[in-house]
């Protein structure tokens, strides 16, 4: 990364190994038995190879004190001690290799299962499990917990080496993004602006691209890059995420201009950036997440522009989208109330028609929420000079 | 896509279809729940929006007909026939929006369970569903099963069209990939070997990148990008993937060379290939997965080269990785028959040891199983000159 931060990992390691001891104890469990990647970092700080297919190729069974046996689908035969920078980490152990979960649930079983009855394990929390392995593990009379909603409010709050890396990502996948934008042009494509978005988070030392979309004239929601040629008057968007160092992640969105736009859009682009901003002005410690919501929807109806039809807002983490989720209170399960030291990513959405074509107008940016407001994480979306 | 297949994405939707309806009746099933963006392609060619952690955001209910209600996380309220061109989509219902499933299970409850009421579904197959939801959708007194094995099974032997679908996706990122690793030079490092391959894959107009994976100078497993430079005589691999047209997937390797490599590198690499080459021969229809995977390691044994410790092989479809798997058989649940009509990575790796420093070795094509044996969907790893 162009400034790699100099974070102090393996106190963070010992910060978070911490939570999670807490949290074991809490719910009075002796083991937790994880398999998404973050949730795996996380815990151990144990890296596992990232693809966009691998949310259940890996497993961790982590105890109370931190130590910790991991499974992954590229290792043979059990190795001890794979890590000498990773002490707690006991052994790696072999999975089924390339394929889902569910396509080999025995061989699963017998691998977790095993080095569950081995360490004595007897009350486990999990998350992200194929059903089959918990049914299946939960016959062998472990009492089993789902944690996967615990743990992410554990990850809520960040400590500061944590944001010292988000910042890092974030400041990378921003110049990553501002390049692109840059680089548009008339007759250039969706894809190759996504081309050289890819380019640049790669070249800038990212760990993983977890997605990239560039909306070209196409409605909310069927926002596919499919060959569309940028066109001298019209904006377009472009949101693209990553993760950094130590797996912290970004996600950002800028909406970007080819030539000089129609009046209509200005203004509606205007209006979107008054309405991000009310929504980092309402994002304060004490505030209610649906709050922030409002406020962003109610300035763009205020200025007679269709609101954002869908979350305006998520925390960001190990994941690009954790909580808390910042939407309308009757579609979440928890109206989370806003804290300092979470991490947020707010996403205002408008459309505007011109020439009976509606136009999606889009920004996105990440920011620490600290005692007096929000602190943005790196540069935000400009206005339209 | 630089050679963009004519196949006829309706009459495959129709075949894709009467297999589903086929299994439904098999399993005496109503219903199935998919989650996983691929089954819901396949089941409904519904596209969703592609997030690396976008693995639980999704859902589909389809019945025997192929009537189809979908669950995104970006609208906000229902919207019935979403897309002229897909009339089976009933349907898409607004879900929590940018969150882990785990985090609003309730949320979840009451949007799926309410449509699966509404509709009469009794008993209903389902995948990579979030524990708490299927527990909660049991204690309503559905009769669920788990149906991510057979889905799979299902998907294992290609349609011609899904092969065409394949093939053009797979000349784009071999295409990509060997730019990159012509582009290799002394000095640059991993991270711009992916920046090249990422920016290849997008202007081909592939749909999304599941993975970039650059070693230089790891061990196997060990093998993350950190900013390590190229040198003078030495080699590299590339692993790359993608989603190309109809969200059909390429998984591709190579190893590229610095200049000239010592003779022990050409030796271990021109073994490498052979054992490549073993593994083709022997993957007709009618052998087992496992025999495919001996005469691969075989043949690296034979010339006294370590063997790959994972799974040299794996179907390519929807999913970069899906059935069958290609391994030891004690290491998988079923060992499969290589049938006519699957299409299947085979991916190789040796290490050799060069002045105490061990160097990977690694290559990866996609082939179509036909009658006679392996027919290659691009251009493979070529031999070093």
């Amino acid at each position: 990364m162009p400034d790699r931060p100099h974070a102090d990992l393996v106190a963070l390691r010992a910060r978070r190994g911490d939570r999670l001891a807490t949290l074991l104890r809490e719910l009075d469990l002796d083991h937790v038995l994880l398999s998404g990647a973050d949730h795996i970092r996380y815990a151990t700080d144990y890296r596992t190879q990232l693809v966009s297919e691998a949310f259940d190729w890996y497993a961790a069974i982590v105890d109370a004190d931190g130590e910790a046996e991991v499974f992954v689908p590229y290792v043979e035969d059990e190795l001890p001690r794979p890590d000498e920078g990773l002490p707690h980490v006991r052994a790696v152990h072999p999975l089924p290799s390339w394929a889902p979960a569910a396509c080999h649930p025995r061989q699963w079983l017998t691998a977790v299962g095993g080095v569950l009855a081995r360490r004595g394990a007897r009350r486990v929390g999990y998350e992200g499990l194929d059903v089959v392995l918990r049914d299946g593990l939960a016959e062998r009379g472990l009492l089993l917990r789902p944690v996967g909603r615990e743990l992410f409010q554990m990850r809520e709050i960040k400590d500061e080496i944590e944001v010292e890396l988000l910042a890092a990502t974030c400041r990378a996948n921003e110049a990553a993004l501002r390049r692109a934008v840059e680089t548009a042009g008339a007759g250039m494509s969706d894809h190759d602006l996504l081309a050289v978005a890819a380019h640049d988070q790669h070249a800038a030392g990212v760990e993983f691209l977890t997605h990239g979309v560039c909306n070209v004239r196409k409605s909310s929601g069927g926002w596919f890059a499919d060959g569309a040629r940028l066109r001298e008057g019209e904006p377009f968007f472009l949101d693209i995420g990553c993760y950094g160092r130590g797996g912290y992640a970004s996600d950002l969105c800028r909406t970007g201009f080819v030539g000089d736009v129609p009046d209509a859009v200005r203004h509606a682009y205007a209006c979107l950036l008054e309405a991000h901003l009310a929504g980092q002005d309402s994002a304060r410690p004490g505030v209610r997440a649906s709050a922030v919501h409002e406020a962003i929807n109610a300035c763009l109806h205020g200025h007679r522009l269709p609101h954002t039809p869908y979350a305006t807002g998520h925390g960001v983490g190990l994941r690009i989208c954790e909580l808390p989720t910042i939407y309308r209170r009757d579609r979440m399960d928890e109206d989370a109330v806003i804290r300092a030291g979470q991490v947020l990513a707010i996403e205002p959405e408008t459309t505007v028609e011109v020439n009976g074509l509606p136009l999606v107008l889009k920004v996105e940016d990440n920011f620490l929420v600290e005692p007096s407001g929000l602190r943005p994480l790196s540069a935000t979306a400009p206005a339209l000079s």
